[in-house]
């Protein structure tokens, strides 16, 4: 029986953080997982950061409400979640994410939760260390066979422990690091992996 | 971070067992986990009688493609997404189930699956020994607090590993053995238990 974990940033929607950068043009707000394999190095940069310009969290919320699904994804994920049983596996927050799957007819998602005191994020929790590859161990533990797909530093731990791993947009030099997995470039070379990773 | 397990038939969508029953007019068909809480055992007589009829996957798929969720199912799921993420524990298997998660914006469900040749069901594979029960402990691996939902025997074991169990719509029996958890008999009922089990 057949499970498919998704990373979502560069999987579904645009970056978060890019976008957010863009919107506000704190250009040192740029850096994602593909930059700093280090997540917590990488929030505490962004968290003083958005607390230096006084951003609030209801206006990152603004910003991730009108940003939407990537043009594709919505069509794609209805499809895998007529082949598959589909869980998102990802690194944001709950209250960042929440707008974004109310758009995509509210997928499982399985990430972390903010600190937020009067509309201030003041930290974050992650719900476990090495979150994304507990999942799929525990996914497997329930018997299921994993296809995962993700983009970047911190999909590699998913993509190796699942039974089929693909890589989806990807930078260079996760390709290079990591030439294992096989990388597709769009939603049609998706369907194909996941559908011949059905078997 | 909350999680909410679902089970299916009698909580969603109708006893699919009993819906064969009266279709096909196979009254032996009616019996469920409501009556033999040993599923094998209840397993073996349905499909020895389906056998004995020559009743045909393809017959049982059409039945329940038309059967639908229960009034008021979809709305309550749309509701509970928004709060909590929904995983759906049954019993049932894919080949069943997969037109009505169709019909309900295909939510995460983890069930079992049937040996199928030439439109005979020949058989069926559980996913594992005490199915929901582990789910509920994998999730609660994953650090989440799980709020859970079901209305037979089939449920209590999910109901007492998750943190908050909540019987919607159970026989008398089921009231009588196990009084420890609430009961809800409606939809605004069950909103209501979820929303207070969110604290």
């Amino acid at each position: 029986m057949n499970l498919a974990c998704l990373d979502l940033e560069g999987v579904l929607v645009p970056e978060i953080w890019i976008r957010v950068a863009e919107t506000t043009g704190l250009e040192e707000l740029r850096l994602t997982t593909r930059d700093i394999a280090d997540y917590d190095e990488l929030m505490r940069h962004r968290l003083r950061i958005l607390d230096t310009h006084g951003i609030r969290l209801s206006q990152i919320q603004e910003v991730i409400a009108a940003m939407g699904p990537m043009p594709g994804a919505a069509g794609f994920l209805d499809w895998l979640r007529a082949r598959f049983q589909v869980v998102i596996l990802s690194d944001t927050f709950y209250e960042f994410a929440m707008p974004l799957m109310a758009q995509l007819g509210y997928p499982t998602l399985l990430c972390h939760r903010l600190q937020v005191h009067d509309d201030r994020i003041t930290g974050y929790t992650l719900r476990q260390p090495d979150s994304k590859r507990a999942a799929v161990r525990a996914f497997h533990h329930l018997n299921y066979r994993v296809v995962a797909t993700g983009d970047s530093y911190n999909d590699v731990a998913m993509l190796a422990e699942a039974d089929a791993g693909i890589l989806f947009r990807p930078p260079s030099n996760v390709v290079a690091e990591f030439p294992r997995f096989g990388v597709v470039t769009d939603y049609d070379g998706l369907r194909d992996a996941f559908a011949h990773a059905l078997g």
